[in-house]
Order: C-alpha cells, then sequence, then structure tokens
C-alpha cells in the first residue's frame, strides 16, 4: 500500500493548499484519536449527514448500527458516501475578526460501503469498533451472541481516497494590525474525560479497570 | 414562529424515536452551545461533507468562509444543505458491548441557504458568526473592511426544518447481565480550554480579555 494517498478531484485541499495532507501516517492518526465521524450520503440526490462512531483497522474503516438504521441501509445498497472526522485543537483569536480561525485536523474521505456478512469478520469489526473508542473493552465485556449480531449491520469502507486538512499555530494578522492594543494568540481545546459514574448497580467488589481510570486517546 | 419543528419524513427521528427532540428551545440550545457544524451537500447526486463554524440569530443559521470555497459557492447556487451538529457529553460503557452507547445531543437540520449580500445584513452576520464562537469578540476586534468583506461569502440558511436527538444517562443492560463481574457506567467527556497561548507580538500592557480568559460555553 503506497504511503500516500493519490489526489483525487475530490480530496484535493482546494481552499488553503497548504493545509492539505495526503500522508497515509498522517490522516490515519487522525481517524485514531477521534472515533466519532459525520457520515453524508445522497438520497433521491438530496444531502443526509449523520454524526456516528467508527473504527479503523488496517486500510478499512468500520460503521455500524442497528440493522434498522435508515443511513445504513441506504449505504449498504452501494451508494457513495462521503464521511468526515474533525479534530478540534483551539480557537485562533487574531487581532481583526476577519483572521480568526480554529487550529483543527480533519480527514475527508471517499468511498463505498458494504455490508460485513461473513461471522468471525463481522465480529472482530465489532471488536476493531469497541476497543477503537475506549482500547481494551472487548476482552471486559460480554461479547455479542447471535441474536445481537443478527440486529447489527456492520459497513466497511475502504481506505482508498481521503485527505487530511490541518491547521496549527498562532493567527496571522495583516502587518498593520500588529500595533493594535487587541490580545491575540490561541485558546487551546481538548475533550477532557470527567469523573466516572458508575451506574449504581456494579457487583460488589467490582472496580472500573484502567483503561477507563486513566482514559485517553492515542496521539 | 411555532415553538416546534413541524415533524418531516427528513428529520423524524426514525431509530430509538423516543430520543427525538422537536422543540425549538432545545434545537437552538444544542445549536448555541455548539459551534462547529458538519455541512453535507450533493454535487452531481455525490455527498460531500466539510466542517465549518456557524452562527446563529433567531431563526437563521448563517455560515462563512472564502468567497473561492468550492462549498460555499456550490451551496450558494440554491442546492439544498444538510447541516449536522453534535455535542458529545460521555461514553456509555454497558456490560455487554452492545449495549455501548454515547450521550450526546445532536442536530440535524435541512435548509436552501442564500448568500447574504445586503452590507449592514452581511456585516451582522459576521458579527454573529464572531460572537457565536466568542461572546463579546466582535467589540474588541478590528470589524472587517471592503476588502475583506468582498473576499467572504455569507451563506444564511432558514431553520424551519430541524430536529433533535438526545441520549443521557446510564448504559441498559440486559437484566441478566447485570450479574456479570463487569463495571459499567458513564465516562463524561468534556471540550476543556487550556491556558492561552499569545502570538508574541501583543502591544505592551495589553492583557487578555475576561470573556478569553473565562471561557465558556452557554448551557
Amino acid at each position: 500500500m503506497e504511503s500516500a494517498f493519490p489526489v483525487t478531484p475530490r480530496t484535493k485541499v482546494m481552499r488553503l493548499a497548504k493545509r492539505g495532507v495526503y500522508d497515509r501516517g498522517v490522516v490515519y492518526s487522525i481517524l485514531d484519536e477521534a472515533f466519532l465521524c459525520h457520515a453524508a450520503f445522497s438520497l433521491d440526490g438530496k444531502p443526509f449527514v449523520i454524526p456516528t462512531a467508527f473504527g479503523r483497522k488496517d486500510d478499512t474503516l468500520y460503521l455500524h448500527g442497528s440493522a434498522a438504521s435508515r443511513m445504513l441501509r441506504t449505504l449498504d445498497t452501494g451508494v457513495e458516501a462521503c464521511i468526515c472526522v474533525t479534530l478540534l485543537d483551539g480557537l485562533v483569536l487574531a487581532r481583526s475578526a476577519f483572521h480568526h480561525s480554529m487550529n483543527y485536523r480533519s480527514v475527508v474521505l471517499f468511498g463505498t460501503a458494504t455490508a460485513v456478512k461473513e461471522p468471525d469478520e463481522k465480529m472482530e469489526a465489532l471488536r476493531v469498533l469497541t476497543d477503537h473508542i475506549v482500547p481494551g473493552r472487548w476482552d471486559q465485556v460480554r461479547i455479542p451472541n447471535e441474536k445481537e449480531l443478527k440486529q447489527t449491520l456492520v459497513l466497511a469502507i475502504p481506505l482508498e481516497e481521503a485527505s487530511a486538512k490541518v491547521r496549527t499555530g498562532p493567527p496571522i494578522d495583516d502587518e498593520e494590525d500588529y500595533e493594535l492594543p487587541v490580545w491575540a494568540g490561541v485558546l487551546p481545546l481538548t475533550s477532557t474525560p470527567g469523573a466516572l459514574a458508575d451506574d449504581g448497580r456494579i457487583v460488589p467488589g467490582v472496580q472500573p479497570p484502567d483503561n477507563l481510570l486513566h482514559y485517553r486517546r492515542p496521539k
């Protein structure tokens, strides 16, 4: 597999082209740090976009959900999907309203989804989805039974057409604005885990495991 | 304006219908807490989705960006957009893989965008966009000049067709799974501001204002 994605008319970053990144390693590091995507598809020519969890294994992205889901059933008919993953890193505060921006890392990918039907592969995809959100969780919980597997639709999208867009660093103001008495810089934003709240029905003596106590995303 | 959105075939929450919310107040509280949306549109029948900032004033959503932006120019041709706003509140950790979920508040809305061209309205929309992200920022910075206004495309989308989907609370496991020795509950996730980093070119004596020092989203 090539280490860079081919640049296609759809994935070529048009605006602020210097922010475009086609390196597979960069794209995958963004996919691996995030776990929520926005999946878009067209139905009768009209756009739909829905938030959903995802997982990645090698060069495949997995989505899952109820077998009754409108989105997943639509994608399973072989229509093209556009999927966007966005990590917001901070607010970029300039001296002029015009030069305000955000620091972010986003991936946009295109592909056609196919349902994962082979039982072992489907179970493995569900493991990937679970462990993508909380590494190690799969081995701590009851895995899906046959009825649950039937109720779950898993879709695979090959990672063949994708690009990232990344902004980092301070604001860039017009030279003459640097003399304005305006505070300018970056306000970092981070997704932070809070205190675990058990559901009140824990078997006595069971403690939260380390992967939850010290939850953090891979960087 | 009615206090509830009409339920249309597109906005009716199909999966887990009890999570659907059509109340305008709830939808607007989600829009006001967030400032990043994912905007989807169809181009030649194919879906595109892109992350972008937004603002809201009354029953209008505003997007903006470079007048050269592919997305904005496409939307300005009168095509329909689907816009999704998602706030992630936590990971829902069940005893079974199947019942894992997330706590979230999301809005999906549909509408046709039109360019805001009247100069006063355009300036006001840019104020709304700026103050939506950092309340009070507009009055602290240099506002756009004529050249910057020309380089900026502002789109307005009427808030007429929208719904929210909300999940809160602990995991719901199958009754027989409650005897498993598995920790279950919620791991809250919050977007947290970090320490302000100035850009190294601040006019001596200028301090960061309170709206940045104590930055928080409206709840």
